[in-house]
């Protein structure tokens, strides 16, 4: 066995996006503990920064030592106890992975659905909270990262708190890509991941807690299921006051690499990163309809710039597709996934890799790759 | 804000320890996707290598996506289930965090206390095996990061066994570092920590189950409380047998890393690294003496050659010293932990650490911060 040096790839798939060389350089630098001085102070920068890229003036505002996968029961195990009653929608697969994290919670799971591809209908949600009073919170997808479908996150928790229910949010594919507005949402527990549109490795979940719903965590009845995502152990080591406890250690590099990210979305700054997004998408679909591919949904403003499905026309080797952009062009997009797998494929344009060579490279090599399937 | 540049340190605590160029040199290559078949590929030979660094055969051996915390977890949350009763052995903190781990799978926890420094006591979890019939599993830290003590982890495997248990091995300080025999053991679900004596960045906990272990997760009564860590979704991913199918985005380049540790240490053979920490155990050890200072417990072959807890003397800043080590020389160590707390400090000669040029620069910035100190 030799060292592994990975293939030249674009990452226009659902994540990992590419990584820049300067997130890459910042990953390599040395490795120092986890409560040096010097770290603590990273740690500090890393708050802040993260605080910018969700919009919040949260304390609670920190990266889960974890992928995303770990940021989402993060929420549910810190928010739920067992007995409680959460309203979860699902338009998609992550929505399907909330009512996992639910469930093994202790509670019950009321699931409102919605076409996969479609957005959240909050008529459906305000209906589903009216009849079950006392649900301890409101669970969705803000951008659904197996359809490319984004919901009115605004609008959904408005309602949670209307009906007194925390809001649970996933921005996993959303965060630097679009619109994110934790505290101009009210937002209770918004959770990301750092592979998406932040352009950083996989392998952090920056999650961010409302006042309100740090207030949940504490006056628990039972403790929090997992000792590792035990928020309020987890902050004893990331809030600055009174030193800090060892709780685990944390992944030092990955968080070098986070942080660096996060300085490049400053230095663009948000809503340039937005745009930036939303030209490449448009970039994208145009060439996609010259090409006579159709995006999945429709143009209803409930489409992410970040995620495209493109519906597999009929007759096409949707698999083969994939295998020869990957091993003739050097080119990742994504399968579908769940019921959609085989019908759609998804290109994200994320964070790095949301940009206008990336899109022509895609579009070119997409064409050969159809005219050789057909 | 800007980047974030680390200061130079030499990692003498209990970890992470130094992460050598080289593996920082493949923590920074390109991110690929978590499906690509070269990086499916890298996975493949990052299972091999466990195995080798374990002395295992078995087919469940792989990385957990988060720190060690997250593998003693994954261990507690799979073959734990509520109302099982399970012995943990507490001689240290990290036995104090396994009871946590049982006590939140809804399971009794069986207290078997040693003084803090002391191994574990096998007549003890004898007797506790014999008064707990049907007890689930015995649950110990082969080597207690927080005291240095490494207890008998084949006796004690082997009490398990006739007794009906499965054993939960903590390795995180041993693997790499010293005779870690998974299968000689006969152990069912070891877990270890990426950030130890394999010095690679902190952030993946290496984990490996037995059949005996595996089968009881398949045969569970109720799902496995965490998502993210159910090994039966885990295994998907994994096992490369009749394709992968996607469960979390794994922490791509922190394996980039992980893989090229396990490849130096392979490279340096087993046997080799675990006879380089004794030496420079022992040269440490005989510094240590010449100046006077003593380490906790005694010298009775149950002293772990990585993790070494020397006794603050008397009328001796214990935090002062460890300021003036990183502060004048560049140098972690660490402090004691609970009951050990001001009364030790922690060096660790771990993975890229243990060396003699880093105990020779640490013996000499000891005895100036001491002089200063008295």
């Amino acid at each position: 066995m030799q060292s592994f040096h990975p293939p030249r790839r674009l990452l226009l798939g659902p994540g990992p996006s590419d990584v820049p060389r300067r997130i890459l350089d910042a990953l390599a630098r040395p490795t120092i503990g986890h409560l040096d001085p010097a770290y603590v102070g990273m740690m500090e920068e890393l708050k802040t920064l993260l605080r910018y890229a969700f919009k919040t003036a949260n304390p609670l505002t920190i990266p889960v030592s974890a992928p995303g996968s770990a940021g989402m029961e993060a929420c549910f195990v810190n928010l739920v106890e067992p007995g409680d009653t959460v309203i979860v929608c699902r338009n998609g697969v992550f929505g399907g992975r909330m009512r996992e994290n639910v469930v093994r919670a202790g509670a019950s799971a009321v699931m409102v659905d919605d076409e996969f591809g479609r957005p959240v209908d909050p008529e459906k949600v305000e209906a589903a909270l009216r009849a079950n009073p006392g649900a301890k919170a409101l669970a969705f997808v803000h951008a659904e990262t197996s359809t490319g479908a984004r919901s009115d996150a605004a609008t959904l928790c408005r309602l949670a708190r209307e009906h007194g229910a925390l809001s649970i949010v996933d921005t996993v594919t959303s965060l630097g890509g679009c619109e994110v507005d934790v505290d101009g949402w009210g937002a209770d527990a918004v959770y990301s991941g750092s592979q998406k549109c932040l352009s950083a490795p996989p392998g952090l979940s920056p999650v961010t807690f409302s006042p309100r719903a740090t207030e949940t965590v504490k006056a628990r009845k039972v403790p929090v299921q997992s000792w590792f995502l035990d928020m309020s152990l987890v902050m004893a080591y990331w809030d600055g006051t009174g030193g800090r406890s060892y709780h685990h250690t944390a992944p030092i590099n990955m968080t070098y690499a986070l942080h660096e990210s996060l300085l490049i979305l400053h230095e663009e700054g948000l809503e340039a990163a937005w745009a930036r997004h939303q030209a490449n998408h448009e970039r994208l679909r145009a060439g996609l309809q010259t090409m006579g591919l159709a995006l999945l949904g429709d143009d209803d403003g409930a489409r992410l710039p970040q995620l495209n499905p493109v519906v597999v026309p009929e007759g096409v080797d949707e698999a083969g597709v994939r295998r020869a952009l990957l091993d003739d062009h050097g080119i990742e997009i994504g399968a579908g996934l769940g019921p959609l797998a085989g019908k759609i494929w998804r290109i994200g344009l994320m964070g790095a890799s949301s940009r206008p060579e990336a899109v022509d490279r895609l579009l070119g090599a997409l064409a050969q790759a159809l005219g050789r399937s057909r």
